[in-house]
């Protein structure tokens, strides 16, 4: 039985603290705030477009219409060439520390399976340099649905040739790592940062983590959570 | 050519401030977080069940695993029972203020519209006393999804006999107006709290506020906005 190891991109692999780092040089003491509004956004338009049906826009389309959102909640106006510019940071995403050797070590096919466009996701595994570690980098743009629609998770099978039940999925998108359980997917839920267990830390304007960093109550437990990469094989007793 | 007026509930028509205050007085300064958390994971969690297909679980279950998620987030466990007793609040809620008297005097059938289940629309508008203004009260049960999926606002065709285009649509929800854009509706975004224009108030803690307040970029402009019910009958020249 051959096992393929099929990762999530944005937040998975892909760090996306650069980001916060540059809206905050641009809009000091706004950086936090436009990014929470940003990715809350983002998600919120993919599941809700995939609910409306057609057309189907593809994530790099989320992705700016999302901004501009976050962006006219601060009072900033840009042009849409301007919020291209800001948005096109998406291309060029550090690794994750760990990433790279993960990749490097793993005794098997390892794929992408991302929202991201087929153009968004070429551009950013080019500029990482990880091209030779993945068999596939696929998109959800055939789909014609973000995740966690099942039509996106039945495309591993369609390109990579492999059941349901011999997948490994990784995501640090709780969400994600739902709808990939239910799919028939194993899962491993990539927390990258766990909470802290105390009351004292719950703060108000740390909205995103609080949505992000909890278990989700879906009815669909992980089978495996992580805190990072390195973890994983052991988990997995490979 | 006969027009019907069709509400959403929760927010629209029905007011969950009081919801807050009853969190605050139990988790005293933890009441504007523990409800933020909950709502925006209460409609995130009406997508992604959706979006994964069956089972589908009624809105009572997305709203109590939802609250369930946002006490944790807090550091509050409480058993089952509990949890219920503190969402059954949804069946009390008030009506907001301009309401009984805008549905007695609109010159048209009206209709509720909602992702609550049959029970917990019926429980709200048997104890707000509006049933006799109310031509149907129509729960998203019988289609087995959540709005914005369009098999929900094609409910309100098959129940009130109405062509799309003969339907008013009127929701707080900015989401729920794009939906119903799409589908066909004439739509009024009742948005009831008008943000701001200055950058000064983006206040980090307010990230709910910020999420639903502000218009939508999901090509779907509503046909009309207004600030309170009494607005609708001048808006739309009746």
């Amino acid at each position: 039985m051959e096992r393929v190891f099929v990762f999530d991109a944005y937040g998975t692999l892909f760090d996306l603290g650069s980001m916060q780092s540059h809206l905050e040089a641009r809009w000091p003491s706004y950086g936090s705030i436009i990014m929470q509004l940003w990715r809350l956004k983002q998600l919120e338009y993919s599941w809700l477009r995939t609910l409306m049906g057609e057309p189907f826009v593809d994530f790099w389309i989320v992705t700016k219409q999302s901004l501009q959102f976050a962006l006219s909640s601060a009072g900033i106006i840009l042009s849409q060439s301007d919020v291209e510019k800001v948005a096109s940071e998406y291309h060029r995403l550090k690794l994750f520390p760990e990433v790279r050797a993960a990749l490097q070590t793993l005794p098997a096919r390892c794929a992408i399976l991302s929202n991201g466009s087929q153009s968004m996701l070429d551009a950013l595994v080019a500029n990482a340099g990880i091209g030779a570690e993945l068999d596939e980098v696929i998109s959800v743009d055939a789909a014609r649905a973000f995740k966690p629609h099942p039509r996106c998770y039945a495309l591993v099978e369609s390109v990579l040739h492999v059941a349901p039940k011999n997948v490994v999925f990784i995501s640090s998108n709780s969400f994600d790592v739902s709808g990939a359980k239910r799919f028939g997917f194993t899962t491993v839920w990539l927390n990258r940062s766990p909470p802290e267990d105390a009351i004292a830390p719950v703060d108000p304007s740390q909205l995103y983590r609080l949505m992000r960093t909890q278990p989700e109550q879906l009815d669909a437990i992980p089978d495996y959570t992580c805190a990072s990469l390195e973890r994983v094989r052991r988990a997995l007793k490979i």
